[in-house]
Formats: C-alpha cells, sequence, structure tokens
C-alpha cells in the first residue's frame, strides 16, 4: 500500500464478487427479467425500514447515535460493552483498514475463502499465505472466516480463543470474520473478546440490507479506541444509523430470523438435492453444492434463465445458491435444475 | 498508526466538530427547542432526496452505480472523467486514509484549519507541522483547505498548481481540500489533476446532505485507482448513490443554490454587522466573525438562546456562523445579538 505507484494498477487487482447483476445481464442479455439473484449471501426478507427523519440526511451523524449503535450491537452480539466495538461502513471497511494498522508482516489467511482478506493484505505489502487449515504458525496475523464462506465449516471457540492467546504472546493478532455468524450465534466469539483479538461482524447480510453500509468490529477496549481514531468521525451514514440500531435493539425480529432463514436454507437444499446436486456446505444464508463435471455449463443455464449464483474460480464444480425468497423463485430453480439434468 | 497500542489511547485524541447538538443540548439544558444549528457549514437547503427503491438498502451497491457517481461527479467537479475520481463514505474517510497510503515523513498543514487533517496525519506516525503561510519547503507532504475553513482565504490556482509540480518533483504530494469549492467553483483544481496533487471534494455541505456521508478524491489515475483499491467494494450506501448521482446532474439546482447561498451569506453578514460583530472571513456556506473580547460570553448567550455557533480553541475572538434557513431564525439571531450587545 505504502509508495503508491504512478500511472501503474496495484499491485493486486480487483475480485469479482457476487451481486452484480448488470455485469450478468450484460453477459446474458436473453435471460428473462426480472433475475433472480442468488449469488449473494443476503437475506432476501430485509428489516422494514423505519420511517427516517430528513435530519438523519441533512445533518452530520451524531456522535451520540453512533455511540448508541454500538450499544445496541454490543448487546445484540454478546460483547462486553459499545467501548468494545468500532463501527465502519461495512466490515469490508475493516478488512480494508486492519492491514494498515500493523507494521508489515507475515499473514495467514485459512482458506479457501472470501477473497478480500488477501487481497488487502497483500496490498498493504504484508507476505500472505493461504493454507487450509490451522496448523501451529509463526505468523503475526492469522485471519479466520467463522463459519467459513463459502463452504460454513464452523472452527470451535476452543480452538480460536487458544490461537488469540498465542498470537497475542507474539504481539500479532487472530482476525475473525464473522460475517455469517447470525444465524450461528453460539459460535460467535464477541463475548470472548481478549488482547489479540479482532471480531468482525457484518450488518447487511442477515438484516437483509447490504445496501446500507455498515459493519463492527469487536475488540478489546484499547484496540477497538485505535481502531475509532483511524475509522474518523462520521463513517457510518445517518440513516445506518437510525435503521441498524433499530434493527439490532429488535430481539424478536432477529429470533424470528434466524427460524425462518434456516426454514428457507432447508428448502433451498431440498431443491438442490432433488436437482441433482450434492449439498458440501454453507451456512442459513447460503448452501454450496458441488455439480461434478458439469458445473459450469449449469452456471450458464441457470444464467440464461434468469438465476443468478456463484461460482469459484478456483474450484470449478462449486457453486454457492443464496436463499430463495419467493415460491415463484423456488419452482424457477427447480424448473432449471431438471432441464439442466435431462440435458 | 502502526503498532497499534494495547489499552491506551491513541496518541492524537478525538476533535471536537460542530454540528453536536446533543453535546449543546447537555450544556446548556434550559435554552429553548427547536435549537438553531448554525456550528456547521452545511447548506441548510437540501437537495431533494428522490425516490429511493428498496433495492438500493437491500442490495450491495453495484459497481456500475459507483462508476455513474464518480462519471457524474467528473462532469460536475470538470475534471478529466471517472478514472481520476474514487468515492468514500465521506470526505473524512479520505483524510483518515491518505496518511496510511505513505511512508513516515513530513507533513506541513497549513493552518490554521480543519483540524481533522493535522490529527490523521499525526495519528498515522508522521512529523506534522502547521504553518500560516506556503513559503518553501521540503515536506513530503502538504495540505491546503481551499478555500481554508473558518476563515475562507483562498489560494491562487497558479501558486497551488506550482506547489504541486514542486511536490511531485519530490515524490511527495499536495492535499487540497476543497470541501467548500462549490460555491467558488473557478477555484477549483479539479480540471488541473497532475501527478502530485490530491483534491478532495465533499458532497454533503454544498448538498445540504451530510448525513449521507459521500467525499471524492481527484487525482491522476494511478494514484485514484490505488485509493479505489484502498477503499475497496461498497464503500459508498446504495442510497448515497442514487441521490448523490442525480444531485451531481443536476446542473440547474446547482446553479441556483450558489446564487440562494451567496444571497443568505450576506443577509448573515447584515445580521452580524447589525449585531456589533465584525465579519473577517468565510465562504458562502459559513461566516467568520470577530467578537472581541466578548466573544465567548456571546458564544454562551447564544446557546442559551438556542443558537449554536462555532468556537476556536486557538482563537477566542472568532466565532464562525452556518447559513440561516428560515426569518424566524434570522429574526432569532439578531434578537440575541442586540441582547448580547446591550448587556
Amino acid at each position: 500500500m505504502q509508495h503508491p505507484p504512478d500511472g501503474t494498477k496495484p499491485a493486486v487487482g480487483p475480485i469479482l464478487h457476487g451481486g452484480d447483476l448488470e455485469a450478468a445481464r450484460a453477459a446474458f442479455p436473453d435471460a428473462p427479467e426480472p433475475w433472480v439473484d442468488l449469488s449473494t449471501g443476503i437475506n432476501p426478507w430485509p428489516y422494514p425500514l423505519p420511517p427516517l427523519e430528513p435530519e438523519l440526511w441533512t445533518r452530520l451523524p451524531a456522535p451520540g447515535a453512533e455511540r448508541r449503535l454500538r450499544e445496541a450491537a454490543a448487546a445484540a452480539y454478546g460483547a462486553p460493552g459499545a467501548e468494545h466495538l468500532a463501527a465502519a461502513a461495512g466490515s469490508q471497511a475493516l478488512i480494508q483498514l486492519l492491514p494498515l494498522l500493523r507494521p508489515r508482516g507475515r499473514v495467514v489467511v485459512l482458506g479457501p475463502t472470501y477473497a478480500e482478506h488477501a487481497r488487502c493484505w497483500a496490498l498493504a505489502g504484508h507476505a500472505v499465505e493461504t493454507v487450509p487449515e490451522l496448523s501451529r504458525t509463526d505468523a503475526d496475523v492469522v485471519v479466520a472466516v467463522n463459519p467459513n464462506n463459502p463452504d460454513g465449516r464452523v472452527l470451535t471457540r476452543d480452538i480460536l480463543l487458544d490461537l488469540a492467546e498465542r498470537q497475542h504472546a507474539r504481539g500479532g493478532w487472530l482476525v475473525v470474520d464473522e460475517a455469517f455468524v447470525d444465524t450461528l450465534p453460539e459460535a460467535s466469539l464477541c463475548g470472548d473478546v481478549r488482547p489479540g483479538l479482532v471480531v468482525l461482524r457484518s450488518f447487511g447480510k442477515f438484516f437483509g440490507l447490504a445496501g446500507l453500509r455498515l459493519g463492527l468490529a469487536v475488540a478489546e477496549p484499547g484496540l477497538a479506541g485505535h481502531m475509532r481514531a483511524a475509522i474518523g468521525p462520521w463513517a457510518v451514514a445517518g440513516p445506518a444509523l437510525a435503521v441498524a440500531t433499530a434493527a439490532l435493539r429488535d430481539s424478536g425480529w432477529i429470533a424470528d430470523t434466524r427460524v425462518r432463514v434456516a426454514d428457507a436454507s432447508r428448502r433451498l437444499d431440498g431443491i438442490l438435492t432433488a436437482g441433482g446436486l450434492r449439498v458440501v456446505g454453507g451456512t442459513h444464508l447460503f448452501r454450496l453444492a458441488d455439480g461434478g463435471g458439469g458445473t459450469q455449463e449449469l452456471y450458464a443455464t441457470l444464467a440464461r434463465g434468469g438465476v443468478l449464483v456463484r461460482r469459484f474460480e478456483w474450484n470449478p464444480k462449486w457453486l454457492r445458491f443464496g436463499l430463495l425468497r419467493r415460491t415463484r423463485e423456488e419452482v424457477r430453480l427447480h424448473a432449471l435444475l431438471s432441464d439442466a439434468t435431462n440435458l
């Protein structure tokens, strides 16, 4: 990240993500509208927007509003208190920031996983290695996504907390990205923050409001305060603070939504299995399926039918499916999978 | 910024800003409601919010929407093209980021000015000096706010462009924060981007939508691309992209608003002068007044009357006044100033 180039591209290029319907429309112009976008892991039943006062748009977000958001998030996440939290405009913003807060060092990412972690640490000049399991390492920073995206692998709390203490002993960090932990709250480390441990939480996925841009880091108060200073004032938009504070306080909606997405993920498994796919992992916000040798053709068949899913360059047999919101979407996916099987 | 402390505060603490009505209410609990907040330089006639599709909240902001925002901003600002721009969740986010993109060095801030520049460079470990004028310097980075906040001082384009070239010749930067240039577009350097020059633009002040969080950097394409990589995907919220793209394309509204705020700033000058204050500077979004030895008492008198203005620790004779939106607010300020004069 240091010594930015003049007129040259960054060393680490952009990553293709899910959710880009415009690109899908350009690649498959004859697909029927509207598209069904299953390419992300965003809850398709969003938290209902409360009425938004005009002042949320016109005024600078009040420091008190930012503090109340952190209080609500601490309560929802089981963190010790607001002083352990730092809020930013999306957990991606925190993923971008963390590598800039340490001297260049050696970073191990448990993967394959969400590719932005490795990109951001490498872009900032760290030496990054992706490893398939957490064997003993002397890396300065270890990054684990838990539950993992896309395979849903869950690491035990004991393993992670032990690793955090070892990282702290050498002046390092364990970064645990809990972007998809909301449907499996017992796996979260937010209640176990300690020196050396940084937990990242995403607001938009579980609450179905990814466009609002809010993510939180949970850490011991010294590091959390350091992150707040590095993020600066007014990082989260006024409307986002208002919506998210209401949503995080709404424990009834949260409980109902956990049931709803679990049901939907089971129905999705049924459709995928009936369509000849093997479900190999996931969370209650997305499912990972193995389509064997015909996976890339299946991807194209689905896209020509207006259904966008997520594929992975590093595993051509895998497709990731987000939840289906409506019965007619379930019918459409079922039909497309049946057609593909009959080809 | 590097080597974050464990359990200690950052070296450079938070700065008190305008716009915190909650703090004002706590300090002056007997003030009449509603308060009139003149403590920021935000246009009180905001751009009218267009209808916002639910997908702007629920979906990840589309890469195409971010590109269209940069195209609209490039056109509005007179920049060569979208590839010269990087967008973030507020120009403050860019002020936080820039010091992390260079190795630690020597930084000169032309000041006094907006205090976050010096805080952020110092927080990131740079050696920061605030200087009253741009004499010859061998600093790695020079920061100028133009027009300056709070005194409105405007540096000529020739001086700044010459300085940018000298900075580039030594591998350095000139950062020009044009947060308040929208009412004086002929002073902007956005059409003159060149290696070594980074221009910052704020969306929320002129468009009266500070809660939306959007700022843009304008630089040569290599550095702008490097900043986009460091900012990462989805940095600006979906609703913000939609509102700001519409606003930046609305040249009629922009032209009308320049006239409107210029009129309002002249009326404000009249009220301040009639109240016994001496207007010593400002822009068409705020005015700076010298109240002599009684300034701090005047600040308290205004606050007890429910009018919040901005004072400055480093100059106890100065108060900064934002524009008055309504006639009844003009009457209220006029009355409070008259009362204070008669004390």
